[in-house]
């Protein structure tokens, strides 16, 4: 298994995505976070096909960490059943991928008080 | 193998994505699909390297429904060989997965007509 | 382990991002690219939490041509330690699949070459 995953989640509003995206972030659940759209949502509601505009928030962490931050998104998240989905990330930059360790871990806040 | 995954599909029209979204939802062979952009897309055409405007379609389903959705794609896709790809889904919400197995399994539309 | 990846990249800037896609399609390290953007990218930097506007490039490849198309990214990208991590690709329409292995092997420059 991959030690990294990208979590996806939809939200309909862009300062609500980027108040999950600064929550994350802040709170160490996450490296770094991007919100793409606004984009064009086709779903299935009370039989109807309908489309609705929302944006997608990409939230970069480590498996370890990513229990976590779905559940402080599935928190903040105003929906009741949001879109939460976690892919796999199998490689990449090294230098990044440890920047995302550095980031997510509790070693990050001791080295940020100290410089 | 995880459950899930997220198909991405290029093409070169708003409205073509749109309906590829549409009809992969009603015939129930996807949960939900978000239209992106428009991105600029770069490839190598009878050796020049080219760019054209296209969107990305990310469709959410069951891996066991995904081989009939991209045959899908397929036949409603107007390009000779369109990018149609499949990333592995590893997790997220669980309410949220759930969801796309009712979507995309027999019983939804048998609860949805009873309510 | 699946043979395909999609490998992404952020970026500050359109243009530079577009040469991205256009020198890795031509030295063969990837079949295809798309841009994604402009995004918001949310960061910790200095202790604060901060935003940016950023590109995404979406990279199709090989497993086996990733590594050498990471290196080729972090040699040409202005960033320090920049975002470049490489999602699996599990499936999708075969013939697409074939394609990359064309576009990104020995094989295609003498087809080309040859017609």
């Amino acid at each position: 298994m991959p030690e990294y995953v990208q979590v996806q989640v939809a939200i309909d509003d862009r300062a609500k995505a980027a108040e999950l995206a600064r929550s994350a972030v802040s709170a160490r659940l996450a490296a770094c976070a991007q919100i793409v759209g606004p984009v064009t949502s086709t779903y299935r509601w009370k039989g109807q096909v309908e489309t609705a505009e929302e944006f997608l928030v990409l939230v970069k962490t480590t498996r370890e960490r990513s229990v976590e931050l779905v559940d402080h998104i599935r928190r903040e998240h105003p929906y009741e059943t949001p879109e939460i989905i976690s892919l796999p990330v199998e490689g990449g930059l090294d230098a990044y991928l440890h920047w995302i360790d550095e980031e997510t871990g509790p070693g990050g806040e001791a080295r940020e008080t100290g410089g």
